[in-house]
């Protein structure tokens, strides 16, 4: 189909042609490699359910924030992109639920018309990996050819070959790693493995408003957990073993790692006597701020012991301020592209995990940061050091094709390819998925590709490095640990 | 003139065949396109007097802090390089009137023969393209040729096309922002409107000095405040009223723009008792440090509020800690080369003011940094989302071949290239403006080139791209909004 | 011997032809400068012992803390690599001095078997050049020549221009400065002055441990000081005239430099009385940990004080967190691997020693950091105005071809090539010297080379500055200044 429009076959590679040259072997050597996506954002019941994506705007504009909210820095509403109100959003003061665009197609027309807006990022990227080689559009989107497009795309959509299911093949998934509440049932995991088999689409167990005590929703989730463990909730001990319990369920789906994205990356314990005082208190409703972080750094140290014993690895990324405008938020919910970054601190935030936990050969963590001056001073120190401890993948804001440069060039100096984790792709996006496991994969055999140039490294080995980041590592860093004892 | 001393004509691109190909055929575009020099501190005077520059010292030495400072870090004293001492700077131990070198001649000397040291900066860059370009002069400079470097600058300083508004016009500057203080008559602006019509050169309102309380001369000129507005200051709301009339006639004279260099970027707002509570106690000389820098970041919030009233752009350049010598500030005064960068936070501290005016049309503000490290981890992030947000150029230190690549590296795969302000050039040194441009033109070719070389964006594109950067950005990041109600 | 293992001779030099040309040209002017070694951690006993070096993994591993943490993070523990139990090491719960591998051979083995995880390290790139030319290895290390190579670095160590004396000529070392304690008698500096002559071998004077109130060893120190000063240290001031005292002492025998590795790069002073009574509360095992940072603030602007004094240059490199691991500092000791970089300040934290120091001709402090966030905000800006102030090479864990070019394209621009201190090599890997020389070498050549084929740079400018920066700026940096009093 896509008979006009060709990507360039060494898009993203170094332009100097002797890089280009190493770099381009070294591709080729991991290009079709299976896509192992251990850490991302696609709804497990997409696939339980498998039903046809609905229309272009609902499947590639409305669910990706990235795309959204740099609509929105331009002047659009989120409503104009369809994004819909919250339950109470609607009845905020001039929003009226008729502002919410409801057209596909002129959703469509809008991100056509504002393309160039993308040049130079990692949408652009993406958006054209997808367009050309998932969905065969004939060319890239604009003005002009925006309904043409649409057409297209709606016609690709109807055909049984792009369902989620079928997409997940032919995108050569071989594993993929939801993120779930540490709430959920697990019915559609559980549905899912009995047809794909245990080991195609694992949850991720997400704990976060469960360990922050002034979390808006934590009353209710506390209650919640009682119920879904069967374990009463009102004394901080039940917490602790409803919470085990939770972990021991998502195990048994077939779950390999936690996950963590608390604003900082404290871990430092309380005695127990202070964690029950300030459980108790929370129950009240009576903890304050600082007792609430207080408490939320202790739990990421429980979580860590907890790792030591059911062997989920713990992923940690800390650092992002949630929902920075009010407004936006109360409209139209979380997730909508005003999650910003702040400076964060590791060397002595993680120090009281890794004094206990940080030697084990039973405890594995990956740490993610969109704080890249942590990587060269903080994290690739630690990475370097810590058995127990893995790099994460340059991830969110810094997925990118300059910050992936950067963090090679930073982190790996000091940590060695071989303390990083591989890249995770932490997509809402679902047909984003090859696009960018593709880019990483150009980024690291340009990389590569440099080190073999300037006689830093032999192509053997660099070939070797390529697939190991690319499969070995990501497959080796999410491996549950099975307790030795 | 320039016989025998030619510039490079690929100078600042980069070194790579095929980057530098597209780099040229990009710059090519854009190298003769009007200067918009949107933020810098020429003296409007200079422009109404127009006489002839005294001297090269005085033209190209004394007045440039970056090239007194570099001098100084190897051994000179200001005053050898002809800085004055200040009103009551000589009569600190030590310094005698005489001290002060007026030669202009030796000054240059000196000069020359430490030409070396500005070796890898941009200083360099800017003189060579200032001699060689501006002035034509037959040689860079060194010990042995000064004597006749010197000669040839003062012959050309005698000519009528070295004048300031000859010079103006043969720059090719379309339009040019000074930086005035708030209490400034502006007769000087109105004259020059007059002569050149209304855009040519415009005032930009700076109030830093009437924002802190504690500032050594608030008191004194809270009371030129009143007296040149006309409303009397004695107490908060007539201070408000005052600052809200100069503001007006700053409109009137064509302001574009604000202009806030804050140590800290703290926008919190304070309950109008207390902001009243505050500046009395400070007509009293007895407000606290803690409650000047409470007063400070209110005030900022203050100035968002009146620029989504009068449409005037409002320029946030926090994070530079000013005088950090005070032997240095008491002998020769501000602005000497001893200002240095500290550490900056953006996501918490903008957040009250992007709460409240991130999200509307009436309010655009631009924001400069000289920690580069908020590029990708704050500034980029803010400003790929609030519409209201511009991310100002690389700026004063960051003003540099290296810095603005890793700036176009660091923030645009995150907030695009369409929520930047395009360059500003932000000097004291006039007839270095070109030199800035022309500078900053090739960098951005460069960048542009690089991602043609490897497939990541279209030739055509990226010439687009290039002369929104370098035209039509700023003259839109610029334009003061007219209130739409 | 080499004959199978010939080094890429254009390593670590930049891909690009054009780039890679300049830079050869720029390398080949300063590839055989004898070595200036200015800040080192070599024990001076081995010079004066001067006896054939035990066996490889004692000269090659085993001291090496660099090497051995990247083993640790990969599952080895310390022992297992011969790491040595501390006297109370082995006595920790689980440590049996037989878990400490003795055999040489074996831990060799077990290097060569994890080679790969040295890619992109710059260890790697020190111990190929070690191996190929220092030692002149067959071939690279790999599990199935450990036992060869090993066979062969045996033999070669028996020969006696392998002793160390005999190695730093062979090596060209023209000048090697040890670092050592502020107690050190200097007996064995005082015989290698007599049989080298004085300006061979000469020591640093490290007061860390004496500066620090709450040091573990503080009380025993402070006695051992009365006693090698011959002042009684019972009061303040007598500690500071004994630590003037032992100052001197180290002048007299040859020092260049003092060195301090505070965590802060706080230099605020205290009055004369405060500092007396937290000396005194010190005394009696008192101080507050405040106290003692307090302390250790004043103490650093008491070091600058006896600078201007006694000429001895400043080194500061703040900001690592030590012994970052309990377990492995109290089984281990110090230096192994787990100190850990933490954010460090500059700005604000060296103000009041710039206030009264900085504009001296009598003093002179180098500054290095491991957080690379401060060159382009802080230390470029500070170096490139106050005339004390250097600018020290990029430094353990930036001591790397990405940082150190990353070094020069953040500090420079601002403040100039002849602000910064040229190279140092800073390693308790005493092979690994000329490696760690040559590679700077490359990388500044490479750096230069740019800047040459960008039309930034004359290539003869280019030459006379490489030539400065390995030469004669170490020699310059830290030639103690002779009082002009």
């Amino acid at each position: 189909m896509s008979e006009n429009w060709r990507l360039d076959p060494d898009r993203a590679l170094p332009a100097d042609a002797e890089i280009r040259k190493q770099a381009r072997a070294i591709y080729d050597e991991i290009a079709s490699l299976p896509l192992v996506s251990m850490h991302g954002h696609v709804d497990v019941d997409l696939f339980a359910a498998n039903k046809p994506f609905r229309n272009p705007a609902d499947l590639l504009i409305v669910p990706d924030h990235y795309l959204v909210r740099m609509l929105v820095s331009q002047g659009y509403t989120p409503a104009e992109l369809g994004v819909p109100f919250t339950d109470n959003g609607g009845t905020v003061a001039g929003a009226e639920a008729s502002d919410v665009e409801t057209d596909s197609r002129v959703i469509w027309r809008r991100f056509c018309e504002n393309w160039r807006l993308f040049r130079g990022t990692p949408t652009r990227y993406w958006l054209e990996h997808e367009f050309a080689e998932v969905f065969g559009l004939s060319a890239p989107p604009s003005a002009e050819n925006a309904d043409d497009l649409y057409d297209e795309l709606t016609a690709a959509l109807a055909r049984p070959e792009f369902r989620p299911l079928a997409l997940l093949d032919s995108m050569n998934v071989e594993i993929l790693a939801t993120t779930d509440s540490a709430l959920a049932e697990l019915d559609s995991h559980a549905e899912l493995a009995r047809t794909l088999g245990p080991d195609r689409i694992v949850p991720t167990f997400r704990p976060d408003s469960l360990l922050h005590v002034r979390h808006q929703s934590w009353a209710k989730e506390i209650a919640q957990l009682a119920e879904v463990s069967g374990i009463a909730t009102d004394d901080y001990a039940g917490y602790i073993r409803a919470l085990e319990q939770r972990r021991r369920a998502f195990v048994a789906a077939g779950a390999r790692a936690t996950d963590h994205g608390h604003v900082s990356a404290d871990t430092t314990p309380l005695a127990r006597t202070e964690a029950e005082r300030i459980y108790t208190a929370a129950l009240r409703g009576e903890a304050t701020a600082a007792e609430a972080d207080a408490f939320s750094a202790h739990m990421l140290f429980e979580m860590a012991r907890m790792s030591t014993d059911d062997g989920l690895v713990m992923q940690l990324h800390p650092g992002v301020l949630r929902n920075h405008n009010a407004r936006i938020h109360e409209k139209y919910g979380a997730d909508k592209g005003f999650d910003i970054p702040t400076r964060v601190e590791f060397t002595r935030s993680l120090q009281p995990m890794l004094e206990e936990f940080g030697l084990s050969h039973d405890f594995r963590c990956i740490v993610f940061t969109t704080d890249e001056t942590v990587y060269s001073r903080e994290l690739a120190p630690l990475a370097g050091a810590y058995p127990s401890l893995r790099l994460g993948a340059p991830w969110w804001f810094l997925d990118s094709p300059e910050q992936m440069r950067r963090f090679r060039e930073s982190a790996i100096e000091t940590a060695g390819f071989y303390n990083t984790s591989g890249f995770v792709d932490d997509t809402r996006a679902f047909a984003s998925i090859p696009a960018r496991h593709d880019l990483a994969r150009r980024i690291d055999a340009g990389y590569l590709g440099k080190l073999v140039a300037e006689g830093r490294l032999g192509p053997d080995e660099a070939c070797e490095t390529a697939i190991d980041l690319t499969y070995n590592l990501p497959r080796h860093a999410y491996a549950r640990h099975e307790r030795n004892a």
